[in-house]
């Protein structure tokens, strides 16, 4: 886009990570900031790397029989009130809407934040019997919370994400399910977004606003900070009970549900970013790539190189992979070379009159920019498995730096250098929501990010309270 | 669902088409009526469907350039009011947010009715040149707007649909983008939905608050009424001059870019369920289907049958059919046939110890009941004509109603039979506004749908003034 400056070096991630990752944003034309204060456009590029992340995402929840919906996106004040713990968390960042049709509204509407309410709302009105269970519902949507400071994908006052809602028989079942669904999400990371996550529960002071317990998926970005990528949640028989559904069980008594919800967002785009991207933009894992392979012709008015390249770009698409040809006469291929960096194009073909002859094609790889040569016949059949080997590489790469920034501490100077340098620092202690307010204090900022598997050792105590030590946690700086 | 009460007989279509309309749309489990007053929870059977027109639009609108993106769902009511007409147009019908994180807004957000504004405004940041024309942007996305009377997917407080949004060099191109879109949404009826369409120019009266021209698909429902399917605007440059975006020419002058915009909604489920539906329930057209085949099992605790049906159902999904065994022990082979009729499935494929004997399933088609018998073995191999014969009957069905009810009249008291009686009266009139309400009032409700290609007869009045007739219109009473 014309307006937008191309084609000069964005900030160094070294020099100031969050100019770095607004140029990237920006350049690589993912979204452009809205005149909505605080919202943001979601250009075509950003667009098609959630478009992926959807597609991924349904085949998956599909296969655990879950299935797609979409309810209001506007909840009544009073309905909202009903769970005393989720309208205490949301309250303070709600959107709401008092006047419809010129008219002042009796009961103002809440722009949903999240839709626990009306799902349970909805599931009172279906579900009567154990027949009628499990139910579990997704919906892709937007939702509002009001935000004072924002940047793109990571925190705005809209943002896109599903939102799974599941109504259960048992315990068992609904525990199962929370387990499941933040499996997806770890192997959406692994085997679309080339992340490696840190997983687990979260503490009893990060938990979900009217959850029993929550789990997520944590992202380390390059600065060392921690991002939340997925969420998980045991609602228990909460919201259940507050909107009074209840269904005949099997020995006829009137019982009630078990309640979940999961959900990822845009975030994931946020994450992409800041694992993957280098000093020369974004770089996308091919699997997610709106554009997988860019065929860029070196003196493209020479004779048959414009057609090899668009034979190839044929050959790919029959594939199914996602080629495309950058035929451009005004501008020189190393300044294409550059713009498809920026945008983080996975793999680039080269061809060019001495490459015809030899009838060969130059591939270089984004993300290390290792150059090979392939023979032009048969490229759709080798291409395949380069890309393969580069989102390999990606995943390895950003789990040796993740495997490097985990370390484990025992007592609050440890933990403070760890978390001022960046990464995780894994600590046992108390669990209990003063110290780790405490230690947030301290710290600057730490934030208990999930607790770990480890056991706790005998004899260990908290560092704060001196209190026997409950878990080891990951403590991080988060986004 | 165990509440909603199935294998009753709903209402006849003829006995009260309204409260037929409603009991499909709840016995079908397509939607329920949420607690949000005036707005509706779309479940999954009527979900899948939105899914399905989406999938084969995306395609679409691809192969012709367009791009995907998503803009905020909030606009402030000072960007709002940059467009006179526009603003005059949607102010009646807003849902306006005044409080955001617990403060009252300097500026009101108006709840998107529709997103000319914000695209504008997106546009205007990006475009500076003609080397960024042509842009095609389209978002999937929910609207709001307030109504006081409500019916499922025909008028809602909140919708679903797509909006595209285009900016173009010249009008040419503009006009030329407005057919083409136009044509899309005439062959998703003809291709997907099975739904013949009368398209054309609607009238000044009836055209797009901001727009120059207005053109509109128009299908015809059971009871004789019209449904306004989709619509594509000639916008002109009157949303560019008011959000004041220019572009660098050829020729370097500063010039002002043509726009288009045009939408299909959720209305077509509406329609889909008026065209085909019977007195048993919803018929689907088999390529928008969510199940496509449904495998009943006669006497299925029998040696082989329950296998047999498994087996058909393997093979159609890799043939790429949607098809489901219902297998439930619990329901006799008769109640499952009435429930699948009421869901709609195009085909019922019947599998029961006598035809496995003989090697055969039993086809039944849901527009016609039609019988015939299938050797199991390459059952997957003929299905797919059986499908495409289904999708030919039911638009074929479709198209003798639609033709057999437009009926050529030249005075208003024919007007009125016609529309009384229900279908489209094809008239020549004058064209102005006033006429045009004056037929409103006499006809109780009757609209210009559009404008036909037919030519005005030599020396034809407008029946209602009396000054030489301009233009043959379709007029109908619609929804």
């Amino acid at each position: 886009m014309a307006k937008q400056m191309k084609n000069q070096a964005i900030t160094g991630r070294d020099v100031d990570f969050t100019q770095w990752y607004t140029d990237v944003c920006r350049k690589a034309e993912l979204m452009d900031y809205s005149s909505v204060k605080g919202f943001i456009d979601y250009l075509p590029y950003g667009y098609a790397i959630w478009e992926r992340i959807q597609s991924y995402m349904n085949a998956r929840f599909q296969a655990e029989g879950a299935e797609n919906v979409y309810l209001p996106m506007a909840i009544p004040s009073s309905l909202f009130n009903k769970e005393k713990d989720h309208i205490e968390g949301f309250a303070p960042e709600c959107l709401v809407a008092t006047i419809g049709g010129g008219e002042k509204l009796a009961d103002p509407l809440i722009i949903r934040p999240t839709s626990e309410v009306l799902f349970s709302d909805l599931y009172k009105r279906i579900v009567s019997s154990y027949r009628d269970l499990p139910k579990m519902f997704n919906q892709w949507c937007s939702v509002v919370r009001w935000e004072k400071t924002t940047r793109p994908f990571l925190r705005g006052s809209e943002f896109l994400w599903q939102e799974g809602h599941c109504l259960f028989e048992t315990h068992e079942e609904a525990e199962r399910n929370v387990r499941v669904f933040l499996d997806i999400y770890d192997d959406t990371g692994r085997d679309l977004l080339a992340i490696p996550f840190v997983k687990g529960r979260k503490t009893e002071h990060e938990k979900f606003a009217g959850a029993v317990a929550t789990y997520s998926v944590e992202a380390l970005m390059h600065d060392g900070k921690a991002l939340q990528s997925g969420t998980s949640h045991d609602l228990g028989q909460g919201f259940a009970k507050a909107f009074g559904i209840a269904f005949q069980g099997r020995s006829n008594a009137l019982e009630t549900p078990w309640q979940t919800s999961w959900g990822v967002s845009t975030r994931l785009i946020g994450a992409l970013i800041m694992v993957h991207g280098d000093d020369n933009g974004l770089v996308l894992p091919p699997y997610v790539a709106p554009i997988q392979v860019v065929i860029v012709p070196i003196r493209q008015s020479e004779p048959g190189v414009l057609d090899a390249c668009e034979g190839i770009k044929e050959r790919l698409s029959e594939e199914g992979i996602r080629a495309k040809v950058d035929a451009d006469e005004n501008k020189t291929p190393g300044w294409k070379f550059s713009e498809w960096e920026m945008k983080g194009v996975p793999l680039r073909v080269e061809v060019g009159p001495r490459d015809l002859a030899n009838r060969q094609a130059v591939l270089v790889k984004r993300v290390n920019g290792e150059k090979t040569i392939a023979p032009i016949e048969a490229i759709e059949k080798e291409i395949p498995s380069v890309l393969k080997e580069i989102h390999g590489a990606m995943f390895r790469k950003a789990a040796a730096f993740l495997e490097s920034h985990i370390t484990h501490v025992e007592t609050i100077d440890e933990l403070k250098a760890v978390l001022d340098k960046g990464g995780y620092a894994k600590m046992a202690f108390c669990g209990r929501e003063e110290c780790e307010a405490r230690i947030k204090e301290i710290t600057e900022g730490g934030t208990a990010r999930c607790i770990a598997e480890d056991p706790v050792e005998e004899g260990v105590k908290c560092p704060v309270c001196g209190a026997p030590a409950t878990m080891v946690v990951y403590f991080a700086k988060a986004y």
